[in-house]
């Protein structure tokens, strides 16, 4: 279980992670391995150079976890928080800014989006550091990568390995590198205009047993599609063939069955390993569409909402053209985070001898 | 809260709604209006004819809930399981009978489905029928319909009329009656291929509040997605522009906002109407993409589970061709049991004087 | 999971119970003689005669349990109402009727308590006895019984014998015969004042492994203490010793260790089995305070609520002079309750081979 | 919602609120000055002398609530861990040494208790801090008071002036000065033996609405106890007339309606102001009985766990000989916390105008 806290112009970002077994080797360079997947990469990336250095407070003792619950959080350096001033009473576009402000009266915390920026993702990746650790110990793998960005996909299906090699060697973490080459190209493009692109990330989940999954209100994919909803600038959740099997026969979209070294395996993988709420043994496939960072250096309507007057804003401050890339990371956890949950529910993750 | 029970051929199928208000006027055959909604339409779906009789066995007292639990079931009538006797170890291929098979160790009930039947979902019609009573209340209104059936959309984005009048006048439940014909044409030709169709339901809330939605791990999409996803056949979710805003501009997607009457509005609805997990007062709009039923009669492979041998199998049996039209009252149920709960939570649903 | 549905003059009470493990072997039968442990007893209970036949609707197929929620529920059968329609207006003093009434507005099921009565406790039975096949099955054994009515304790302490031998060979559901004798004495005699008496009921759960609970939220004991409050007229919960070690000195309290055939074990129990929220290995012992019944014949003082004018009444109608042995199965049923959900959720339940 | 975290000789004691309302007026000192009230007591407490200094991390801005998680924690300063060095493999009786050892294979932070210890309810105390300025707004109040220590009670009926006056002037945190005296002597009586006692801890609410509490399964009292009992060392909960109920006759234990100055009261409160699982709208009257402090420098038996061999021990360190004055406090918070989590569910909190 998860539970957040922290704003992006605030003290710091953290969360603490309940129910993690104990006996985890588990140290703050560890969680530290998975931020640093998130930090800003080179010109695509906001200029704000946060260290994001992780700090564990509480349920890891002589290097193992012991079973309590885990704080850990990065403390915030580099915040300028002058020039969101002007956002108090002039909500910008795509941002949490207006129904925040409705909902809280006021009262929130408007500076940088408050606990409404991507900033709170910092924690996701923590959690998930932790998740991947237990993951690991039980033999299952997740591998998220970009596979579309600026309306740019792969040229080819990466295999596994594509994905496990090039993912961190390019900017755009895609497991395609000329396919990374042109969304790159794209971003670029994009931030000169003041503008910004969204993109598609994948993330697939390997090893996973038969029959994971709690019929009919926390199955799988319902639980999977919670958690990445729940990662701003999120705006669609597809498994498998996803909205593409709307549009196959039943003949075409269904995986037939077969024997392959005694095991039982699907000839495809439409259902993107989830069937009747379940993991149906082949990989977990799920694609999540974000949108483009709302923060974009053109000029746009908006309302003052203490004069109640129309009005316009230029959102300069230092944003990502592009959130995909540094999405990758936090996708993965949070599918992480999702998968050991049920794992754990089952009884299926050992931790030591 | 909801919790469902029942058998596609066991004795009933049923919900507990638990923490309605009290004081709302309810009777079976509210609740049969909308389970009849989802009864089988003529030639495109299954020939199985359950009555589907709606019994109110709690919570509802001189005609009004009592604000204690309130148990509703229909009782199964017209089962024929002996054609499932073969099933039993020989998993359709698109069902969840391998997977369910695997977690319960054998002890499921595999007859029609058992539990991962479709047929569950007249349990979540009954949940919704209430839900829509109090958000009717509150002025809240939520409305679904065919977008989408075997890849053929509307000609025209409807109007609200459009989808008020026109749903239940045909049988793809759709607002436009040109585009239902040749999706009804679509059906009716894979069905006469042994073959099945998906398609994509809409989903539309109005007049919702602005705020709604538990950030972070409770945002308002999150827990629609959720609901959505534990539908049966549903492989994908997204909101207002959804995948599609994936290759927008953030200038193109941004919603910019203007004043309408002394009311904030947006100018575009790309987000759907929730901005930062919450709503932002724009309408609610959510598309879900369903999978073509994986019950045809042509043949497909599979595995005889008990001999560990590669194996063919016809689904002959009574079943729809395309569940979309009969999803369209279920999308509608999910969301409303939603956004009532979360509506509730916030003290913002009122029964009566 | 429970979920507990029903009123009193309703049509039926039930319980969904969510969670079981497959391949239970359960028939409605098993659940019966259960339930049949609660019900009336000769001339010390109330004359209303409920056969409460369980039903099993759900989630068991061939003699076994599915994994599928299971819905049980008993028909109410003799149902006088017109008694009650006095009661409307004129709350009976120690019953819930007044904040009920007030909580939902009027519209409450008033008739015999509605939700609130006793009998909602045949639910908490047919759930309790699915749980102790579970807890059977590795050995972990619930038993309650009466230690105190109407001021009247044991004569000596009972072993597990007495407990099991004597408990339903008597009306108080007493493990020590004579005590049960001058317990049934008090309560025939007020019976015939027209009054009513209380008493206490304690558990024991045997063979519980060492450290289940979940700090510090859910450890153990207050997990116990919550089940055990939702049962109507508890007032009061200890844990071994209980209010009396609050009167103990360290030395007296402290539960020593020592080995005993290799086994660490403790010299005495005052901890009741519960030490930091863990089970310890020792038994678990928790009492159980219960008022004397409210319905009394003697004149009370109360409130017109329509006329805002004072008032008297008269409870006639079929009760229990003292509910305390019919509440021993309860309690046994709330305690396996929750120590199968703790055990599930540590994976240390099983089921056959 | 309260997630708690750290330990008693780790960083930090800490813990996340969520879901507090925007807009309350609070800082450091708010919390702080509630944190005080459990500071060790002069000479009957331990000789730890933690500054306890509160730090809000998150969920406050510019002096109000932001309605985000408010995590707060305060650094572990005066740590001396060697004295624990013996009891990693010789449990402590009355700890929970033994069963946290077994439960989390040994890897649980054994240094003064770890996150078992009572330092953990300073976490508690900073919740109950948030919880306590919530219902102020809304004019309910919770005052806790010391009833009994070692056996020592009251010598008579404190009323709302004494408790509101008294307890905080005394070691004991009584509303008796003269029982204060007397129950003082005791405990320094009990530390010069090297031994310690325990006692109870009553707690009022006050002004209550009527209909407070979710039946069946979050009944008032049900989450009341729950959350008594995660305090360490409670062994008992009752409200009212408690387990006392269970001696008196129906007659004398029914609280009878009248009316004065228009509102219907009860005559009596021996129901402790929750029947039927709701708030009845007089005082809620709830007593928690602590067990002596475990610590104790006389010589114990125990197991060294690694040898497997029968051992003794002496508790030295700085321990409380009686922790029930700095559990007045924790008592309250606890109260408070769910009282307010209870209303807030009702939207019957308001903060501001």
């Amino acid at each position: 279980m998860l539970t957040c806290f922290g704003e992006s112009h605030g003290r710091c970002v953290g969360v603490v992670v309940d129910g993690c077994l104990p006996g985890l080797s588990l140290s703050a360079s560890d969680v530290q391995a998975e931020v640093d997947k998130r930090r800003p990469v080179s010109e695509v990336s906001t200029s704000r150079r946060e260290e994001d250095k992780v700090e564990i407070l509480s349920g890891v003792f002589n290097g193992y976890t012991t079973g309590a619950p885990i704080c850990m959080l990065a403390w915030n350096r580099e915040v300028e928080s002058d020039t969101y001033e002007e956002f108090r009473w002039k909500p910008r576009p795509g941002h949490a800014d207006f129904p925040a402000s409705a909902r809280y009266r006021g009262f929130n915390d408007y500076r940088g989006g408050g606990r409404f920026s991507g900033r709170i993702t910092v924690a996701f990746v923590m959690a998930g550091a932790v998740a991947k650790k237990l993951l690991q110990g039980i033999g299952v793998e997740v591998l998220a990568h970009t596979v579309e960005v600026a309306g740019i996909g792969l040229r080819k299906e990466p295999t596994l390995d594509d994905i496990k090699v090039n993912v961190y060697r390019n900017t755009m973490r895609c497991a395609d590198p000329d396919a990374a080459k042109a969304m790159e190209t794209a971003v670029l493009e994009a931030r000169s205009g003041g503008d910004s692109v969204g993109g598609v990330v994948e993330c697939v989940a390997l090893n996973l047993p038969v029959g994971v999954g709690e019929p009919i209100f926390d199955s799988l994919d319902a639980d999977l599609a919670k958690a990445l909803f729940d990662i701003p600038a999120v705006k669609g959740v597809e498994f498998g063939a996803g909205f593409g099997a709307s549009r196959l026969r039943g003949s075409e979209n269904n995986d037939q069955y077969a024997l392959k070294g005694g095991q039982l395996v699907t000839l495809t993988n439409n259902a993107g390993g989830v069937l009747g709420g379940f993991s149906d043994g082949m990989p977990i496939v799920v694609r999540v569409g974000f949108k483009p960072t709302p923060s974009i250096s053109k000029r746009q309507q908006t309302v003052n909402l203490q004069k109640r007057a129309e009005a316009t804003l230029e959102v300069q401050g230092r944003h990502d053209v592009c959130v995909v890339p540094r999405a990758v990371p936090v996708v993965e956890s949070m599918v992480a985070a999702v998968l050991v949950d049920h794992l754990l529910g089952l009884g299926l993750v050992k931790v030591g001898k």
